[in-house]
């Protein structure tokens, strides 16, 4: 087993080099279930919309040419033939010289293309007198102007939030074809963690990495798939790892990976399939044990076993394999600069990434400050920072008062 | 029935003055499920994390003191009195003069202080020479250190993303009490409108409210319950209102607030409860025909038929609404500067709302381009528009080339 260091940028490299990134497939789901989801299909419309003519005002639908001239003193008398109501098919249509009662959102009757509104007559009887004259079209939506039949209206990959399931709806369509969401396997090694909710016993803690890890699946538009803690025993892992690949499309462990005897997962990886690991560990600090492995065309993230490193190696490195695999638009790297509270030092050789916090000063900038990684173990690091810095290979400190690029860590969810 | 137009910024007031706004209950949840739920207790921790002084590396368990003077040219002897396994409680303790061996994360025995790592150590059977002097405290990771038994860890109110969920995990909470989700019964109207999905008559159009509405509460924290089309009837109506507000903790129709002979909704909501119809018409365009009512401490929404009419009424009053009943932390307007591309109208002594699109300029600023309403019919509209520029009820147009502030419509999801 090769344990050649490689540093960050070239393990994007390889993951990109390797990794093909299809999406994971396609489903029909239900209008009622799509919201968040991603478009598979271009949406051409079926249909005009409106399907119809409709009208704008409450009025009387005429024939334009009709109204010409008409004004205050010169009122123009039109013979009432009829009414339209709203949601029904017209039974009148518009002659020379008649017209029709009609209310908004009606359908135009055949043979007018235009509404007098309500205030510009005075009916009696059957006889509307027209005081005002309109223009051919006028007080009319007409139909397909919101949509034209045969239009492409939604193209494939568009996100579909609360606008364009109105336009799914507009169209009647109720059947929409949307990009899977990729299933990705989440397991705990080590004889250290326990599940939470059972008892603790003297010399354990409690598993974060599933929970954590899951939740971040969510946010990235995958499905996690808890399967708990595996012992770091190497025949039940290769058992978990082989059903872990058979149900999911992609698997993230987490511990394991450590120096120690217990660095049985690459091993196992290269086992189970091609091409098997193609990174073995990363020149930064934290997340140096980090393995990744395309096993028969699925990713898989072995993380090293503290949260706070696990969780950086998957903002960097599999949320975007994640995004990608769920179709979901490419994410943009956020970032703000930032000025250091305090001097920053760098791991000798190996990229750092720094975890802060940000306030801002009386001139309204931004001012970095370091939250300890309580040796890389700490959760609660990870939820009061803010985001990283990174302190590149070549570079030992960052100074206090210099200005850097922090990236942030927390998208803004709502 | 009275019906007074008031303005956008009154209606808010109304709105602040009348709605209690207090969450809709709680509800206790497993650790796997509260992902982007937000937190209903402050929670404590039950137990110090790590729960035991921790090795962080390799090495052998001191008395920090039994090292001190050691280096590579005068080794210190210790007596190896055992292992330290990870995930065990030690087995040992260690008296002047000893030590054990111990790997990353396992706890340190009773009487040991410090760790000294193996590159610092060479054992020859049951004597380990260390080669360098560790302080108190050195390579171990304190019981606590990372979060104390008794601190408040996480408040109430605290949206739970992967970084909260670690933190409870951590601490073995997996029973998690969290703000219920607001139901929030949806209903369309109009003798005009057909479910998507079902055959199209001629008049008839697709329903696309009750759609677009029911993921728009989705996107502010809400639970929607759509429950169709109800016939403009009074009777019908009455009865669906009473099932709508029986079931859900608010409701939101659309269409049928018309100026027609169909503007029962108003009527029937000042007879299910007190105090009844709070605001009934906001001098604004498009957007007039809303009604808005409390029965019974429930907020009742009507707003218009029109789709874009709807979004925009839910967004400027519905949202905040739904938001805080969800107790999910207040939203900031987003917005945007921008130049306009053409001079603007608005409508005689009412807000005036106009739906931009965004693009930039050689300099980078961005450009407001008027999305035409479709004579506020138009779902198409909002899809393709990015915000919208408020003009107010004093003000006649805003001309070219002036700059506004663009109220961003589209939340960042992800």
């Amino acid at each position: 087993m090769f344990k050649k260091l490689v540093s960050l940028d070239e393990a994007k490299q390889i993951i990109a080099r390797n990794f093909s990134l299809e999406p994971v497939g396609k489903e029909n789901l239900q209008l009622k279930q799509v919201y968040n989801r991603i478009l598979a299909e271009d949406i051409v419309a079926p249909l005009d919309v409106p399907p119809f003519n409709r009208s704008t005002v409450d009025g009387y639908a005429v024939k334009a040419e009709d109204t010409f001239g008409a004004d205050e003193d010169r009122p123009l008398a039109l013979k009432l033939c009829g009414q339209v109501r709203v949601g029904e098919s017209p039974k009148v249509s518009i002659e020379k010289g008649t017209t029709a009662e009609i209310v908004t959102g009606a359908p135009l009757p055949e043979g007018a293309d235009a509404v007098v509104m309500y205030e510009d007559t005075v009916q009696r009887e059957n006889t509307v007198s027209v005081h005002a004259s309109v223009s051919k079209g006028e007080n009319v939506m007409k139909a397909g102007s919101d949509i034209h039949k045969g239009e492409t209206v939604l193209r494939n990959r568009r996100m579909l939030g609360s606008y364009e399931i109105g336009v799914l709806a507009a169209l009647g369509v109720i059947d929409v074809k949307v990009y899977k969401r990729p299933r990705v396997a989440i397991l705990s090694t080590g004889a250290e963690v326990v599940e939470p909710g059972e008892p603790l016993p003297t010399g354990k803690i409690y598993d974060i990495n599933a929970y954590a890890l899951s939740a971040a699946v969510i946010e990235c538009g995958g499905e996690p798939i808890n399967l708990g803690i595996v012992e770091d025993e190497s025949q039940k892992m290769e058992t978990t790892l082989k059903k872990a690949l058979s149900m999911a499309d992609s698997v993230i462990t987490s511990g394991g990976v450590s120096v120690g005897p217990t660095d049985i997962i690459p091993e196992i990886l290269d086992k189970l399939g091609k091409p098997g690991v193609i990174i073995n560990g990363i020149a930064m600090k934290p997340g140096k044990p980090t393995t990744i492995a395309l096993v028969n065309g699925k990713p898989v993230f072995s993380l090293p076993g503290h949260p706070t490193s696990a969780l950086l190696i998957f903002q960097l490195l599999v949320r975007p394999v994640i995004v990608s695999m769920a179709k979901r638009p490419a994410e943009e790297p956020r970032t703000v600069k930032a000025i250091t509270r305090t001097k920053l030092f760098a791991a000798r050789g190996r990229r750092t990434f720094v975890t802060v916090y940000l306030t801002k000063n009386k001139s309204d900038r931004f001012i970095a400050a370091h939250v300890p990684l309580g040796l890389s173990g700490a959760i609660t690091t990870l939820s009061k920072a803010d985001g990283f810095i990174e302190i590149p290979e070549t570079q030992q400190f960052i100074d206090e008062g210099e200005e850097v690029l922090v990236h942030l860590l927390k998208p803004s969810l709502y």
